[in-house]
């Protein structure tokens, strides 16, 4: 266990962002609070997932909802720490560290602003290992584990509880009801994990990765390198597309901010098309019709010059961006990890193939 | 405290559908799941309010939802019990007694379900005197007590709470949009009141008014009297309409069973018509375009036979039927009552005026 410092919190926001493949929220405004806390005089500590003791209680926390909705309602490191509280009021149990669900975006910052405010450790790990929009889509889900209980915090004194389902779908559709009607976003405190859980089922060290992800792109923008080569890099990623946004299309709907994005190619791909569709995170990417890249792998949309991340609710007409895709944990690769994260999760009859699998997956027309 | 036999039970069902003023859901299936445990030796007692200790706390439970939605869901008496032990297991606290939030329909019987099942007694109260559609349409609403919290349950596992609301709107809010994931019908058990509550702000006797109230009428279905008048002689009520039923449009929406029913006016009324609007309840009644009755007042449509009540998920074309009015509960005649259940609060833009003051609401057109 060792206490993180303000810089490599500022260096998590840049790569937090990168694995959120355009969900989990922007971290700017998590990285604020983070600020005001460091210069109150709190501190967090990491704790790697292997300090655990087996029955150890691990809050898992996130914020829920349309990231849209996050430039409206500013983040307030309250909310997530209310979460936890309530939850722990619920069980009558008192929680041993926070983590988040999800590394990417804001929800990388979010375990940190509830460990500032309650004292605890922040475990280094997720169960994403990047963005995904539903309940349903951790390494806890495809592990089988309980979905059961959820506490839920809306700021103007709303606080529910999901006390029992009978499956991660239903978990997912009545918490999504919920924070539907709060306003399409909210803090949750997740099904609380073991010890025992987190080391077995959970993606360790993505915090740390996270970090050293974005300490890369800051070094290479400090010293005038390409941060996008820094990125294929640090990550063994692939570079897919470079283009400039010809259109953008969303709309904010069930909870979710869903929409298509148009990039002219530029570079070696000026001609081209190409063409992604989202759910709060970047699903799939077409290269002139045919499907080039696809979910799980982490589909990242970033400034062509800086390298780093735009989320699916700030891209905008005429940004020069660089589509890169990094490596899904392996817990998603799985046939059965496949069901819950595969294209056809998102409502895309697609073979899930790898950019990372020898020619990646050519061929599949739209 | 007195133990209820069968037959004051099947009385009640014949009373509460007409409190239901056309919701509240059919007892009948209530009435049939009454039946079955007692043939297996169930017992249930009432309890008067005034035997309550001012610090006993009582659970206040009903079904929720879309009344049309109960003849595809029978009703299952250990889903209402299971709501009130599941807000047992969330305080870490028995209850004393069960009541119902509301007297009429089946809603009247839901209590009597869960306390043969949990061997407690039932509270001789309610909280409407009648039955309306939406959480903050209550006495204790009305004398602002607190909202919090509610517990939910569906019989595929699914079990929510509701921690904390701002208000009782939010209360409502919140609770309608988990009711309608699962189905739009749920066994619910409201923020329990204390005996001092319930004893202050309950309205008092309701479920031994229903019992006599359906003696009453199966007392002149025997005796071939007219049961209509009975119902007006036991309960001061006024004839406002008789017809049948011309048309009936209905859509299940929100959670809600609303819609209106047109009537061709038979006898004194030949030439006449009569519309209803509804959300759930008969909510206001209009003679010939022109206002004649509306809610609080009691507006419940009756068998023009055999002097049952029809509810709104039942009323058909071709229905003899005749309107009656009785006097709605004190409570709601004040204007902080009349803000929470009078036309207004259902989006009628009409000043209440009860039938049972002069002349009438009339002259208040569509």
């Amino acid at each position: 266990m060792r206490e993180l410092d303000l810089d490599e919190i500022e260096a998590l926001a840049v790569g937090a962002w990168v694995l959120g493949t355009g969900g989990g929220g922007s971290p700017y405004l998590g990285l604020l609070n983070m600020r005001r806390l460091y210069a109150e005089g709190h501190r967090v500590s990491l704790m790697p997932p292997e300090d655990l003791a087996d029955d150890d209680l691990v809050a898992v926390v996130s914020n829920m909802g349309a990231p849209l909705v996050g430039q409206e309602r500013l983040t307030d490191s309250r909310n997530i720490a209310r979460a936890v509280t309530l939850m722990e009021e619920y069980l009558g149990r008192p929680f041993r560290a926070i983590m988040s669900v999800e590394i990417g975006g804001n929800n990388g910052i979010q375990p940190l602003m509830a460990a500032a405010h309650l004292g605890k450790p922040v475990v280094d790990a997720d169960a994403m290992g990047r963005a995904y929009p539903e309940a349903q889509m951790t390494s806890f889900a495809v592990a089988d584990l309980k979905p059961w209980p959820l506490s839920l915090v809306d700021p103007r004194g709303v606080e529910g509880i999901v006390a029992k389902v009978p499956s991660w779908k239903w978990m997912e559709r009545l918490s999504r009801k919920m924070c539907v009607e709060v306003g399409s976003i909210a803090a949750t405190c997740k099904a609380p994990r073991t010890g025992a859980e987190v080391k077995a089922w959970g993606i360790p060290h993505t915090t740390t990765q996270a970090i050293a992800l974005g300490q890369a792109i800051r070094r290479a923008q400090r010293e005038h390198r390409d941060p996008i080569q820094a990125i294929l890099d640090a990550e063994d990623g692939r570079l897919i597309f470079r283009g400039k946004v010809a259109d953008i299309s969303r709309r904010t709907t069930e909870g979710f901010l869903r929409g298509t994005a148009r990039l002219d190619g530029l570079d070696a791909w000026r001609g081209s098309g190409f063409e992604l569709a989202f759910q709060n995170e970047w699903a799939v990417g077409w290269l002139d019709g045919v499907a080039r890249v696809m979910t799980p792998d982490l589909i990242c949309v970033l400034d062509s010059v800086t390298g780093e991340a735009i989320g699916t609710e700030t891209l905008r007409y005429g940004q020069r961006v660089t589509v890169v895709a990094l490596r899904a944990p392996k817990v998603f690769l799985s046939p059965r990890g496949l069901e819950f994260v595969g294209p056809r999760a998102f409502g895309y009859d697609l073979d899930f193939v790898s950019v990372f699998d020898g020619a990646g997956p050519g061929g599949q027309t739209r």
